[in-house]
């Protein structure tokens, strides 16, 4: 951290804002510039004060920082990484926290060259709340953050944006992006997946009478669209083959039904509840839970 | 009310205990009396006093009761209506607490006869804790409870069963068990099986790095799989029907991102996050919610 004198974060969602003001208070040398393209954003991280300087031009954002973090949609980083390699000076890391992995690394290779400064970051923080209102400095506090490293990344640079995390409070842990990929599909992508799809097959009009139950079943499925299609588009074949899995559980379940299979059907529902009852054991242990 | 002398809960879990809870918390003139099979259950509910008398055996439980209330599990409910019948004085009504509906009307006439005095019901309430330890005299404040009527149900039973729960403080709502029954699977039973099947199609290794998405879409997997394979045996062609709905929703989300169709994909998304809203804000408005 001692050698950042600039951070600059692309996009003043939720994320990116927190980012800067979590900076700011735990490193309050080092200037934060935050890149919003809306005026409208641009003028509420001003008021409400997030980050050092809050730019609408992205050459001024990214030409004297020392780390860049991209934090906006994943379909736009193919073209940041272009201008970042136009406006930045060389030697700059870039990461950012998109929630998938191996296309930021196709498209930072790509675009940037084989001897670039980028590696991958996947802050597991946030909410389904969205918007530069909704920042916190304390938005990292004992997060996990994945951080995603190919043959080719640098090790000196993979050893500052891993720095760069554990001083804003998170767990750092380091794995390829294929694995990335593969993992969060499956406990984040897939509930998602889940959770739109039961909404979509029940009638509007009996959600009425939906329960406690139902309500945190869905949470996740009031996430915006247009983040998630970006997560989905880039972590196909995972989202395919666990779509696959899931179904295949579901006739298995199914079938126990219609044969009124009893013992089956507990043992099926038995399996679930110990598996959860582990994790959450696990979850507490750690203390990743209140 | 003004006519109940005795109202008897058989079964001293979360539900029955927390409905003698209240019956005596509102009319303590009232004698409650709670069965209980196993005698751990009775100590724990007398020490935690629960209920004006607790008893082991059936017979003093229903003798000189006006209104019987079934709180076991639902399996157990056709065996129970028979020893009501031998016990039980005349002209007592019968109701239960059980989360399907259709078969304990079926139960209930071909046991009792055809000029039975019971009545469904169904408090939309409890939590995943069981047991007489999380009994709470104010559980139904402000829930709801469906009430069930066929073409032979007695309307003074009716009338008495729904002022019951109304002086209890839930909101009653009357329907037939085949529609309680098809509209309760869709937003409760399927969502419970949907939890069982994503956490049954989860590596247990992965799930060390869910996230609070994931806790949330599976909650309701930690119930208890006696009572739930109970409730999917008897709604049993509901369920294969309402799992045939979400295969078919998985799958038109699965060709999407299989066919990189970004405008279907976020439609989909959108589609479940506008429902989901407009359930959310219907269930503020009824402040059903927090």
């Amino acid at each position: 951290m001692a050698k950042l004198h600039q951070v600059s974060v692309i996009g003043m969602g939720l994320l990116g804002a927190s980012i800067t003001l979590a900076v700011s208070r735990i490193s309050p040398k080092i200037l934060t510039v935050g890149f919003a393209h809306r005026a409208l954003t641009r003028k509420k991280a001003r008021q409400l004060e997030v980050a050092g300087e809050v730019v609408g031009d992205l050459k001024s954002c990214v030409r004297d920082a020392d780390l860049v973090i991209l934090a906006t949609p994943i379909r736009l980083f193919e073209c940041l990484f272009l201008e970042i390699k136009k406006y930045a000076k060389s030697g700059v890391i870039i990461t950012d926290v998109g929630s998938t992995k191996r296309f930021a690394h196709k498209w930072a290779d790509g675009t940037l060259g084989k001897s670039n400064l980028y590696v991958g970051s996947h802050p597991i923080a946030g909410s389904e709340k969205q918007g530069v209102e909704y920042a916190r400095d304390d938005l990292f506090d004992r997060a996990r953050c994945i951080v995603t490293k190919t043959r080719t990344t640098s090790p000196p640079a993979l050893e500052l944006v891993s720095d760069f995390w554990r001083s804003l409070g998170c767990i750092v842990e380091i794995m390829s992006p294929a694995q990335h990929d593969r993992i969060f599909c499956n406990v984040s992508h897939l509930p998602h997946a889940t959770a739109a799809s039961l909404v979509n097959a029940t009638h509007a009009a009996e959600l009425r009478l939906c329960g406690k139950g139902f309500i945190d079943t869905s949470r996740v499925a009031s996430g915006p669209e247009n983040i998630w299609a970006d997560i989905f588009l880039t972590n196909r074949q995972n989202t395919i083959y666990g779509i696959d899995r899931l179904i295949r559980e579901l006739k298995r379940f199914q079938s126990a039904v219609k044969n009124q299979d009893r013992k089956k059907l507990e043992r099926f529902l038995l399996a679930a509840r110990k598996k959860r009852a582990r994790m959450i054991e696990q979850k507490m242990k750690n203390k990743e839970l209140l």
